[in-house]
C-alpha cells in the first residue's frame, strides 16, 4: 500500500523516486530529506567517498506547506556531471564482483554500464529520500523509530552486545556508525590501509526498531520477516541477513533459544529477544533486529580477469576511477530506510495508519 | 505470475494449495507429487517425526489426463483425525518461541491454537505441493533443477565443501540428506541424545541449482536474490539466509570476494562463484545456491514459562504431545518448494516460459 | 488487500475459491453461503436452468464456530457427475460467441473445452461463494448491502426509475428480480418464446448499494469507479458497464448532468445522485449504482457456422445439449459478489475494517 | 509488468511519470512523446483548450540515444505558472460535478483544490506520455496500433459504422477528430454555442485497435476486458464503458449476436466482429474495439449549489476561470494511452514481448 518506484541511472540526468499511498498532514520537510541524504556522505572519511559532492534535489510534488497531501510524493535529485570517459574501456567488458555481467547478459548493448548505471549504489539514494519519508510517516503514526549501526567492518567487530537503541542512534555522532570506540579507530585504519593498497572491505550492519506495535506481517508468505528480508537483499552488496541472533539460533538447543514469555509494563514481553522481535514471521510488541552482511566494495585498484563480450575473449582490466573503499556504511543508511518502508506497508496493511493524520 | 495461494489450519479439515498461472501442457502426475510430500516425512527417524503419517491429497482442477490445462491447480491434502484435546489447557497461553503469542496479539480469541493453527509447519505441505508443480515447469522448460542438504544439524557440521550437485541430489537417499556419512552418524546421534532430554535442535540447510538461464531477477526491488530471501523467510522457523559464503564474503577483502570471470565453454562464467550465482541480484547463468538457518523446534517438553493472557499472569506450561525435535530437514523440503515457486515465477517474468508447453 | 482465488473447471472434480485477508471474528455460517449460491438457481424458471441440481459444498478452512479466525478460507463446491460425451463432437469445433475460440488459441490441445471448462460461467459459483464472505464483512462492519435488479431482459424493460433500495431487494422474492410486475410477466413469456425457439436473449443489470462511507478508492489507478468496472467486466457475459446515469450523461449538458450538493442530515450529499455515487472515481457516502449488460447466452439451439481447428476447414454445428435461455439473472448475483468483493478491498484499503471484528 | 506511476497536481511544480519494465532496445524519441501530448492541445478549437499552453517536458532516464534501457523512464512535464488565486474563494467549497467533494472527505484540509489538484485532467499528459512509450513498444514487436475517434459530442453522432481503421487515424488530421464531416461541423457549433452559454457537453469516443495476437488476457480474474475497463474508467469523466456493440448486444437475441466464425487468411476468424474483438474476455486475433461514455466538463460559467464545508453551509458558487468546454477530446487521447499500457502489460504477459528488442 505504500509504494516506493525509483528510477534513475548512475550517470544519467538524475535518479529520484515516487512515493505512493502516503497518508496525507505527516509534517515532512526539505531538511527531512537532506538530512538522511547526508548520512550517506561520509565525507569526514574521504576514503569512503572520494567525491564527496552535494546532493541537490527537489520535491516535484505531494507536499504542500510542509505536509504531505496524500498524493504520490516525487523526489528528483540531479546528478552532477560524472566524468564518464573513464567508462569507455569498460565497455563490454564487466567488472568482476559488480552487476555488470548480469545486466550485459539481460539487456545487452542497451546497458548504460557507466559508473554501474542503475545497478549503481547511487540509486539507494532515491531509496533514501523514500526512507525519509517513512520515518516520518512512523514517528507521527505508531511512534516507532529506525536506527542501525556497524557491527563489524572490515573484519574488525565491535565486540558487545550490551547496547541500547540510543547508544546505536549515537554512534552516528562519530565518523563511524560504532558503538564501540576502540573498535572504530581500528575500522578506520582498516579502510586506510585498504585504500592504499587499492584493495576494499565488508562490513556488517545492524537495524534496530524502537518496540513495534504487534500484529504487523501478513501470514503466511508476506510475514514481515519476509518482507524486510525481501527489502533488505534488494539492496546492492547486501550478501546475507539474519534476525535476532540467526545462524547462532540454528546452533542451539530449544531450551536456549526460546525466549520465555514474562509479564511486563502490564503485557507479555519476550525476556530475551534472541529472535529479533519476529515470533510466526509476525511482530509481537518488541523492538526488531536483524544483521546483514555487505560483501566488500567490488571495485578494487587491482588488475582482474574478465570476459570482452564483444569479441569473446579474457582480458585484464584494472579500474583507474575513485572507488568508495567499503559501501557498507551507505548500504546501512539503506538498509535502514528500507525497513522503515516496509514497516509503514505493513503498518497500513494492519489498519495502524490512517488516510489523514489529523492535526 | 506464477502464483500460489494455501489455505488449511493444522487441525481444520484440510490444508491446500491453489497454484495459478502454470502453463499449460506440463506433464504433472499425482506420483510427482507424492514423492515431495513424502520427502518431508522422514519416518525412518522416529524423532523427527512420531506420528509418521501418509499424506491423503486430492487434485481438484487443473490438471486433466497427466497434463496441466493452464487452469489453476487446486490441491487438498486432508488432515487426519488430530488429538486436540491436549491443547485446551494451552489455550490463550503462547507457548514459548511458537508463533501463539504473535497470532492471539493479532487475532485475539479467533486464533485456532491447535497445533499452531496456520503457523503450523503443516502448512508447508501445501507449499510442497505447488514446489512439484514448479519443479516440473522448471525441468520441462528452461531445464533447472533444485535440489539441497543439511550444512549443519544440531550443531554437527559437514565439513567438506567439495561436493557437486549430484552429491547433494543423492544425499537425499540417505537416513538424513548430509554429505558425509560420519557427520550423519553423528547428527542422528544428537538427534537422539536431544529428543531424550526433551530439548530440540536447530539447522542450516543449502539450496542449490544447477545453471540458471542469465537475466532472472527484476532489477531493482524485485531482484532474484530479494525474492529468494522474502520466499525463504517466509518459511516458518527460518531465521538467517545468505547467497554464495554469505556473511564470510563481509569479513574479505575485494580482492578475495570477487569472482573472476573467465571464458568456458564459450561464454563468460565466474572461476569461482563465491557469490552464489547472483549479480546485481540476478541469475548469470551460474548455479544458485544459499544457506538458510532454521531455529531449534519451539516444542520441548520442559517447563517453560509464559503468560496467560485471559488472566494476565504468568505460568509455566510443559508440552506434552508429541514433537518433531528438529524441524530444519522438513524445513529444507519447504525451502527447496519455495526455490522452484520464485524460479518459475522470474523466468515467467523474463520471458522465458511459454504459455503452452508444446509436445 | 481482500484477495479471491477461484479454481476449478465445469467438467472438472470440484470449483472452489481461496479468500484471503478476510478479518478474524465475522459471523458467517455455512447458510449465509448456501443462500447465496441459492439466488443463482432459479429453478422455478425452467427455461433459466434445466438442471436445476442443488450445490454441495465444503468449507475446508478458516471459519470454526460460526467465526472467521482471520486466515484464508477455502470453500469447494464440487460437480456432480456432469454428461460430458456429447462435447466429444465439439472437440477443435469453438462455439460461436463462447469463449472457446481465444481458449483454443490461448492452451491448444490442454484446453478442457466440456461445458466451457474453466470459462464456464459456473465458475461464478466460486465467486457467488466468496461474495457471500464479503456480504457479512460488509454488513457487520462498515454496515453497507449490496442489492441488484433486472432493468431490462430479453428486450422487456421496467420502465421506471422511483424504486428504494428496499425495492430491488425485495424484488429477488419475486420469480424474477424486476420490480415492475408486469414487465417481470412478459420477460418470462420472452424467455419461454426464446426457449422454444432455440434461441437466449440478454439483458441489463443494475448493482445498488446503500450509502458507503466516503473516501472508498485510491487515485489515481486504483479508484472504486476503475476497480468496480474491472470485477464486473471480468464476469462472463457482461459487454458494458455505465456508472449513474452512463451514457446518458455524455448527451447531457454540464448544467443537467451535475449533481447539486447539498446539505442533508448535517453532511454534505448529493441532491440527485445522477453521476452514481462516485465523485474522482471514489465514494462520496452515496449509494453506489451501475448498469451491466450482459449478451444473450451464446448456446442456442440452431445451427451454427465455426471452423474445425483441427482440419481447419469450416464446418457448421448444431448445440444439442440443455443451456439457460438467458445468463443475465445467474450474471446478476455474480455482479453483486464482485461488488461486495471490490469493495471490502477498497474499505480495507482505507483503514475502515480492522482486522479483528470486536464481539 | 509494464507498471505505469504517475505523480503531481495541477497547481504544483510538474506532473509525471515513471514506466518500469519497458524492454530494452525500443526506439522512442522525444518527438514521440511531444506528437503525443500535442494531441490533447486542440489549440485550433479554443473553447477546447482557452490557455493552449505548450508542453514542457524532460526526460530524466531510462532512454539513451534513442533507445529505451531496460530501466524506468521518468518523464517530468512542468507545470506553467498557473493564476492560483482564483482558487482561495473555492477553498472548502467543492464544486459540482468535480472530485473537490471526494477529496475534501478523503484527505481533509490537506487537499490542494486548485486547479482539481492531481484529480485534474492534468494528470492524464503523464499518462499520455507514457502511452507514447507504450505505442512504440507495441509498434515496435507485435505489430499492433491503437486509434480512436468520437463517435458522438455534444449530442451530434457521427451516425456511421461504414468505418475502416485508417479512416479513424485519419480524423485526427481534422479539428476534431470525427470520422463524418457534417457532424464534425455541428459538434463545433455546439461547443461554440455551448460555451457562449456557460454550459459544456459531453461526448462518446471509440477506441479501436489493429489486430491483436490471440491469447491476451488471464483468466479469470485478469482478463483484457476486465483490465482494459479498469484501465478506461480510470480516467476522469469516464462514465461507462461497453465493448463492442455492448448494450445493444444485451437487447440481441443469440442468433442475432454471436459471432458466426469462419475461416478466412487460413486462420479462424469471426464474420462480423460484433464482440468487440474479446471472447472469453480474451484476444483472438480480431481488433479490439469498445465505446467510453464521458460526461460533460463539470466546470460551468453557472450558479451552481455546494456545501461550504468549514461552515457547513449551503452556498452558490459561480466559476469565474476559463474552462475546456469539453473534456471528451482530450480525455479520448487518455484512452488511447490507457488502452496501449495495457495491451503491453498483457502481451509481456503472454510473453510475446521480449525483454531486449534485437536490432
Amino acid at each position: 500500500m505504500f509504494r516506493v518506484t525509483t528510477f534513475g541511472e548512475s550517470h544519467g540526468a538524475a535518479v529520484g523516486v515516487v512515493v505512493d499511498g502516503v497518508p496525507a498532514g505527516v509534517a515532512v520537510s526539505e531538511d527531512d530529506i537532506k538530512r538522511e541524504l547526508n548520512r550517506r556522505r561520509f565525507c569526514h572519511i574521504p576514503v569512503l567517498n572520494p567525491r564527496c559532492e552535494d546532493e541537490e534535489f527537489q520535491v516535484l510534488s505531494g507536499i504542500k506547506d510542509g505536509y504531505t497531501e496524500g498524493t504520490p510524493i516525487a523526489i528528483v535529485i540531479w546528478n552532477k556531471r560524472a566524468v564518464s570517459d573513464y567508462y569507455q574501456e569498460l565497455w563490454m567488458r564487466p567488472r568482476p564482483g559488480h552487476a555488470d555481467l548480469a545486466w550485459y547478459l539481460k539487456f545487452g548493448r542497451f546497458y548504460d554500464h557507466r559508473g554501474g548505471g542503475r545497478a549503481s549504489g547511487r540509486e539507494t539514494a532515491a531509496r533514501i529520500a523514500a526512507g525519509a519519508i517513512a520515518k516520518a510517516v512512523l514517528r507521527q503514526t505508531i511512534g516507532v523509530e529506525v536506527s542501525s549501526h556497524l557491527i563489524e567492518l572490515g573484519g574488525v567487530s565491535i565486540g558487545r552486545e550490551d547496547y541500547t537503541f540510543e547508544d546505536v542512534v549515537k554512534s552516528w555522532e562519530k565518523p563511524l556508525p560504532m558503538i564501540d570506540d576502540e573498535a572504530m579507530r581500528r575500522a578506520i585504519d582498516v579502510l586506510i590501509e585498504a585504500a592504499r593498497n587499492g584493495d576494499s572491505v565488508g562490513g556488517i550492519g545492524e537495524v534496530l526498531t524502537t518496540e513495534v506495535p504487534p500484529g504487523l506481517g501478513e501470514p503466511v508468505f508476506d510475514k514481515l520477516k519476509a518482507d524486510l528480508a525481501k527489502a533488505i537483499m534488494s539492496i546492492p552488496s547486501a550478501v546475507g541477513i539474519e534476525f535476532g541472533l540467526g545462524f547462532r539460533l540454528a546452533r542451539m538447543r530449544g531450551s536456549e533459544a526460546n525466549d520465555q514469555i514474562v509479564l511486563r509494563g502490564g503485557r507479555p514481553r519476550l525476556e530475551t529477544n534472541k529472535v529479533g522481535g519476529l515470533l510466526g514471521g509476525m511482530s509481537i510488541g518488541e523492538p526488531i533486529r536483524f544483521r546483514v552482511a555487505f560483501k566488500p566494495t567490488p571495485s578494487i585498484r587491482r588488475p582482474q580477469r574478465t570476459v570482452d563480450l564483444s569479441r569473446m575473449e579474457e582480458v585484464t582490466i584494472t579500474f583507474k576511477g575513485r572507488y568508495d573503499v567499503s559501501t557498507a556504511p551507505k548500504a546501512l543508511v539503506a538498509a535502514e530506510a528500507m525497513t522503515a518502508i516496509v514497516l509503514v506497508d505493513h503498518a497500513m496493511r494492519a489498519g495502524l495508519i490512517p488516510r489523514v493524520i489529523k492535526k
